[in-house]
């Protein structure tokens, strides 16, 4: 099992990974389409961002969504985390921690201040899992505007 | 009246407005080195963001800020609204929503899919401003890691 960059060829499986993850959560629908495209756009733009990829041999069974921009509060860059997700069969193996682990680590490496992440409010299993690597709950809430194309 | 884009020479004055937006909101501090550092970055950098001001000649009485990113849910780009502050004494005169209808057209403009900014939970006003405008609540919580530097 390892961790490493996400590259243009991962891109099928990582759509495989996110058709998981959107299945799962309430605000987001699968459509490979979309997905597909803003892997490549994050994949093609390392100072944007970086996408962590967990591997067996030829296998992607997980994959974690680091995005980059600039906190005014915090005076430098930080972190949005997104698409942590891992195939269901390998979960509660610890792959997940690991997952995590190495994005927070590239994270640092990035100097980014804060990594700030958007979980499902219902899903207490998730929130216990980033509680247990540090996170705690903001007493923020998000609103959104969806703009038509 | 009228709204443009943040130059450096800006930054002393948006620092005056995040240090009385950054008093109001429970989870943020004024750091006046930090906002400065934070606001170089963004201006130097527009790809990843853009900085609207609201101006009466000299005087620059608000600003708020978008920061662009990608979203795999949705296959392209998208908006984190940020640091969105009116000057008290010109508040009620509908010099807000004038910059946040300018900040969506911008956001419109850079091809952004969604719009998301995070507010107070306790922030009632603010939550009616943002649904006034099209905003809605998202079930979704924010968790954050802060990384020490």
């Amino acid at each position: 099992m390892n961790i490493s960059p996400a590259t243009l060829s991962d891109i099928p499986q990582l759509c495989d990974l996110l058709e998981l993850l959107f299945s799962e959560e309430a605000e987001f629908y699968p459509n490979r389409a979309l997905q597909s495209a803003g892997l490549h756009q994050i994949i093609e733009n390392p100072d944007g961002g970086q996408i962590l990829v967990l591997r067996e041999g030829p296998f992607s069974f997980g994959m974690v969504n680091l995005l980059f921009t600039i906190s005014t509060a915090l005076g430098g860059r930080v972190a949005i985390l997104e698409d942590m997700v891992i195939q269901a069969a390998q979960r509660g193996s610890g792959a997940g921690s690991r997952l995590l682990q190495a994005a927070i680590n590239v994270a640092r490496s990035a100097e980014c201040r804060r990594i700030t992440l958007l979980t499902d409010r219902t899903n207490e299993s998730a929130q216990r899992f980033y509680r247990r690597h540090g996170f705690t709950s903001s007493e923020m809430i998000p609103m959104r505007l969806v703009l038509s194309a």
